[in-house]
């Protein structure tokens, strides 16, 4: 960490200063005296230092973090790639390294049959995980919520028929109980920084999907895997589904530079969610060719059977032929980089 | 809602969509023939409508809306400005109407001298409510995460020594029953769509201090204040706190016309957060003096005994003593106004 | 053009409005009488009608567009794609349809030696265009600011020895004539809307590389493209290049949505540098492989001889030994969407 | 500057890259040896050096700027307020320091009668310097362009009448001579890094007021003040008139802190436009009342006779009545602030 110290500042108070960080743990300060303004370079493990208490300080001009602020999360510490598993009846399902899973299905779970059909068309088409909701996040009180714990048993139905690992999302730390026979637990966008789900998610062992906020850094979504990963689970696999821009054209804008510079930064798989990104049926197919080229782990697609009657989110969902039409051309683009969909 | 048809539609699919929208309540449809395209005006109650469900429709070019989707937050069903009363040992303090409050204290509870200190110094100001974060959302693991039940303890004891009711952030419904003796509960930026937290917050008679998220529209924030409202609890207070955008000089950016958009929107009171905002000490003066003069009902101020030494978001914490010349320099821009504070 | 009035607006008012857009050309306006509000439908050519215009007009609620305000940059209007051809001594250099174009070259051109070194390797591995900056948009009156008219000298020498045609970037109207044996003039991000530019533009028979705007939408960037061709220069290649949004971790966000988004609303063709968005030499191998796969109709590539001492973006360099392994890699993923490069 | 070089890097290369840095000119570099990385300070005058250039180096993890990249902008080598003197029959007017002045007009000038009705009435309300667009920047090419020359001659004409001062944008270098009898001559957000007309208005003695582009950060939109007085204009008003964001309840979002951040780093006046900023009629006094608030010393507002016929951007323009109203409003905000209107 480099701090920059105003013009004209008292030696006593940058001595002070320097013996409060050094108190602060495995930290040695050094000092370079400047024209305009002095520099205090540390040296050792800054990560439980924050840069905008030490700015608080009214000798400091400005601070700047050299080292992540992410350790668990972090590839410097961990050069290999995480690959995750998930088992299931035929076998486990691996996610990261050489692997490019899809997982598929619709937004909400409405009924048996409908969750079932689109179950039995994209385990055909070659999806390896189902998506369903249960418990949806709508912006508004008025839109359809989810079936809840039911959904979570239709999901489970569906899983008995197809040997498909179940992925859906939580909302509450609450409802926790009612996800025991889920394979992979979702963090939406909206519950990234929810800070006390994810200290909680930290306790169970499964696989956490973690969605990028819509305004939130790479930093804040690494940053967010390591709630969980230092709470004790290490299973956690990331996914941008697009962030917030001026751009109205697209629901969202789909951040692909966020596939190689996470996977840079990390050991954890990285996963592209091109439905929510862009908001458009007939967009989906492009952006799966982009995110399998520039190096994904693999996607998550929204597939329902009538996407004109679909409770939520029908806009953006496309069909089951539709779907399958995808993975025949998102696959040669898959092993083009040395992966297998 | 307006809904644009594409081009060479089938009228068999119009009507049958037609016959869809109607069979869901009290709505009427009403068609245009264009050159380029027809449109369908719906007449009646749409807020069960979702724009996007109805763009999923093959037949369908684009929605827009007219109605707002919120009710009971909206002015239109409610012309009065609500004015909200938290009881306090001195009489009901009253936010809202033709009254300015400052809501002033740490960011972080410390220690009981700290929290002492500072309500006693910021009643003498003129604040008259405290604030001061038991529960702490951190992008770090690693931060200081404040200090829980203990924290409202002591906040409760300042409370009890100087009469100010308390102001509190809550991070998780399973905290509610900490919180029972607060006043007033935070909902912070990061959980402002934690659709799960406000519904359990309409279940509970306090007022609720909702702050817009980072990167949220204003129509959302008021979805967020309609889903409290629509669980039971009217008492809903609105916290404008800066945005996220590309300027990186300011924390985030305060966003001021936000304030007389949502007072002529809403009926709901209105506070300014500049501490957050900004982020920086030295602004958050100009800034309070701002958001007075466009008509804010309210600021909420960070203010340390110690900035330097906060274990938390000192770089935009003030002193004791800036916090009272600035009670002084923001008062007559108030009274401009026809506001007492 | 949909017109959303006000509530209980004074018929006469209403009258008055319609008389004046019907006014103004070849337009029809249509009533639709609703219990909130009451909606006016144009049909007809409203590509002369400005919103906010209409807006203004007090009995006014909203207005939304229906028809898009592009005519000549539209594919309603023009299905197939357009070709443009590039002039060499080679044969024309085709941009659009089936081809998959490259144009490399370094940021600035600093001297006859290195732009025609970079020229021949580039030329060797598979650019069909020499890319190189004369007049350089810096932000630091301080930087350097490019060779100018000897810059251009130095690339009709590169072209001379490699054959490859030329783009360069011009700044202002004044320099035009110094761009006389220029074969595709650039547009920057930061004049994409210097509508005195554009216009001069059209009178210009040559291609026009027109890059987006840091924070221009996509319907902007092709109105943008409508002053060109408006003035009478159909041969306009549009290019994304990144946006800036709140994310630091590159130095702005690539929007691949952007490609298939241009490419259904317009027929000309969409090129995209990914060196510029990202700004990380590392990155443009894998987002120019992102690139191919969504569709775009070709790359502009920075490839430095040694990126270290380049006078500017070194930093986004690639070298001509980075480039060469680059155009490989890329070429099946061109393949595969039916492309040849 | 400081230097954060990668881990493990060659002493020789390390060596070689502070001999190539000091070679620049006055500057020493110092290093700092850590753990994790390394440190080199640069001590000396930085402000022809380029981040993003030292960051090209191989060996370097990431640069740091410690000072200011503008010099006389900032208010570090000038610290007095610059106060700019307009020329005007009834004695100069002046810009900045103790003086809060107004400009109001029309958006574009569209006939005799039109401005000089308007100028007189500002002017009787207490604004005194008329602003109206002869050269309009439009994003249709087939939207009215303003009244060119003959706009210039009105708003001659109208200063001739009342005595006001004339503000007007320039598009094009090759306008200059157009602006002779201009009093202060406005550069548009859309042309604020339009480097060669800002070197060409380096070239006038003329006070160039200077608008923040629309996704410009405070420090680019010194650099580009920079710009004109590096050139030999010393006389710069910056203008704040909204940055684009996600929001979309208003046209841009007005950036008030950037008022007293400007005022920190320079010594340059700051004025607010705020009828730009939201593209609301209704919304300009709120935020004209903020703008004084936060110690801006102007405002710049868009003022028609007849909003509802504007022949652009009537949809922000306040009638003569409503300006009247304004000004009597703000006054007593401004002198709360010590300033004179």
């Amino acid at each position: 960490m480099i701090i920059v110290l105003k013009k004209n500042t008292n030696p006593e108070e940058v001595q002070k200063l320097i013996a409060d960080i050094e108190s602060m743990g495995n930290i040695k300060a050094n000092t370079i005296v400047g024209e305009q303004s002095n520099v205090i370079g540390l040296v050792g493990d800054t990560t439980r230092l924050n840069e905008d208490d030490i700015a608080a300080n009214e000798i400091v001009e400005s601070v700047k973090r050299v080292q992540e602020p992410y350790k668990m999360a972090n590839r410097k510490f961990h050069p290999d790639d995480t690959v995750i598993e998930v088992p299931s009846v035929n076998g486990p399902v691996r996610i990261g390294g050489d692997r490019f899973q899809i997982i598929a299905g619709p937004c909400s779970v409405e009924s048996a049959e409908q969750i079932t059909e689109v179950a039995k068309a994209v385990k055909q088409s070659g999806a390896n995980l189902l998506r369903g909701g249960a418990f949806k996040p709508r912006t508004s009180p008025y839109a359809f919520q989810g079936l809840h714990s039911q959904g979570i048993r239709l999901l489970l139905k569906a899983k008995e028929e197809t040997g498909l690992p179940i992925v859906t999302e939580i909302m509450s730390p609450a409802h926790l109980p009612l996800f025991e026979e889920v394979d992979v637990i979702q963090v939406g966008a909206r519950n990234m920084q929810n800070f006390e789900l994810l200290k909680e998610l930290g306790s169970v062992k499964k696989p956490i999907l973690l969605k990028r906020g819509l305004a939130n850094t790479l930093e804040e979504l690494l940053m967010s895997a390591e709630y969980i990963m230092a709470s004790g689970n290490p299973n956690v696999i990331l996914c941008e589904r697009g962030i917030r821009t001026f751009e109205t054209a697209t629901r969202n804008t789909l951040d692909l530079s966020a596939i190689p510079m996470l996977k840079r930064a990390s050991h954890l798989p990285v996963i592209v969610d091109p439905s929510h990104a862009c908001g458009l049926a007939w967009m989906v197919e492009p952006m799966a060719k982009a995110a399998a080229a520039v190096g994904a782990d693999g996607l998550i697609i929204e597939v329902h059977n009538n996407p004109q009657k679909a409770l939520c989110d029908g806009k953006q969902s496309i069909t089951p032929a539709a779907f399958d039409s995808l993975v025949r051309t998102v696959r040669p683009f898959v092993e083009l980089n040395g992966k297998t969909l």
